[in-house]
């Protein structure tokens, strides 16, 4: 069975390839651009929630960022990354891997429904909800004052499941995040990851092919607008930064 | 050690009681009254979130509803409710179990941010918003219309994940079941279930010991307001039903 990874640009796909490259295990990556502002229709048909990520494996078409990243742990990456029971990270692991997914990122784009300075009319939730964003990013600042990683003194899925609410949602919903120096070093940490590409390496040799760290094979295949599949040599290969969406943009 | 489940009424964390039940495990319920409408200063100091669930394990603290519904089923319930990489409902439990609280609960909450009918001072991200919280309720019928449970024919950890968005949410964001008839259908299953208490069963004899289902010893404490810790006869211990908080108010 190939793994196949959907990659909707812009998006928390970008977990997913960034999971399988600290894996170094092999996959193939299709890219989908925004049509121009939502995933184009290829996407939505993979899947009846039509939202990235979405992985394939042989028969199974699988969805939602916690469990494709736990599925592709186990049954692809031999548990690494993703402590179990006997393992002296496994609490603190559980904590964050589902923290990230379950409450931050959910608490930002609530948050972000009403323009900070904006009361919504008076609704107590606005402020409930931004009061429960900014306990969120200190709680986090906190933990990574003393932790180089979520669960820890080790990287885990739980780091791949938070890094996008950190960057790339950036795009979506505005962040400051100078007042956080221990996020700000954590970041800078994860841009130093083996796993994570560099700004401006090539990708591929121009016929889909290209090497992924850890010698993982990555197979590039991108759908543009309109349903077009288009060679790999397009703008959108020419980095492996671009892989991953807008990760590298905000690191 | 004694598992504590530290049970802010009224909250995601009925999920936890609710799973104990469920797996017939011993735990001791510690309940918590909203004072008046947030979380009284003894349930805010056991973990920094301050937010439902937390459960205390030993020297461990636990929060996060995932993490501790999942910590619970590896640790306690011998991985009961929580099928694995070799089990055949393996892929689509894990689906449910991180879509239940990693989208549709969210989506819930942001699409309830601006009241329907309202546009949000025509911000984009409220239509959208609307749209994958109705998208999200066709689909979720959809999947109930020929499976019993959320990941097949077999009831799950991610059942226990979903159910609070059905019926206790609804405290806090209305929401109109009547168009559902699965999840309607869905939710009469869940009352029938022997882990969910009955609409009038008495609790304890009143030394706040009572018979949990399966057999399960249920310690139940109550912290009221001010941090005054009352004995169970008090109002909140008379029936079962409220050890759950609302989710039999609403089934």
């Amino acid at each position: 069975m190939v793994l196949t990874v959907h990659h909707l640009q812009v998006s928390q796909s970008e977990r997913i390839p960034w999971l399988c490259e600290e894996l170094g295990i092999p996959y193939e990556l299709k890219i989908y651009q925004r049509a121009p502002a939502l995933a184009p229709p290829e996407f939505k048909a993979l899947h009846w929630t039509g939202s990235a990520p979405v992985i394939t494996d042989g028969d199974l078409t699988l969805a939602e960022s916690g469990a494709c990243v736990q599925y592709i742990c186990e049954k692809h990456g031999g548990g690494r990354l993703f402590p179990t029971a006997s393992h002296p990270l496994y609490a603190d692991f559980l904590y964050w891997f589902h923290w990230a997914n379950g409450t931050f990122t959910p608490t930002i784009g609530r948050a972000g429904m009403v323009p900070d300075g904006q009361d919504g009319g008076g609704n107590p939730m606005v402020a409930y909800s931004k009061k429960k964003r900014d306990d969120g990013f200190k709680g986090l600042d906190a933990r990574l004052r003393d932790n180089d990683w979520l669960a820890g003194n080790e990287f885990t899925a739980a780091d791949v499941m938070l890094v996008f609410s950190l960057t790339t949602l950036r795009y979506f919903v505005p962040m400051e995040l100078a007042p956080y120096p221990n996020i700000l070093a954590y970041l800078k940490r994860v841009g130093e990851r083996e796993g994570v590409p560099a700004r401006d390496e090539e990708v591929g040799s121009g016929d889909g092919v290209g090497p992924g760290r850890g010698g993982a094979r990555v197979v590039l295949q991108e759908v543009g607008e309109g349903g077009q599949e288009c060679p790999v040599a397009g703008p959108c290969s020419q980095t492996r930064r671009l892989m991953l969406g807008g990760i590298l943009h905000m690191l």
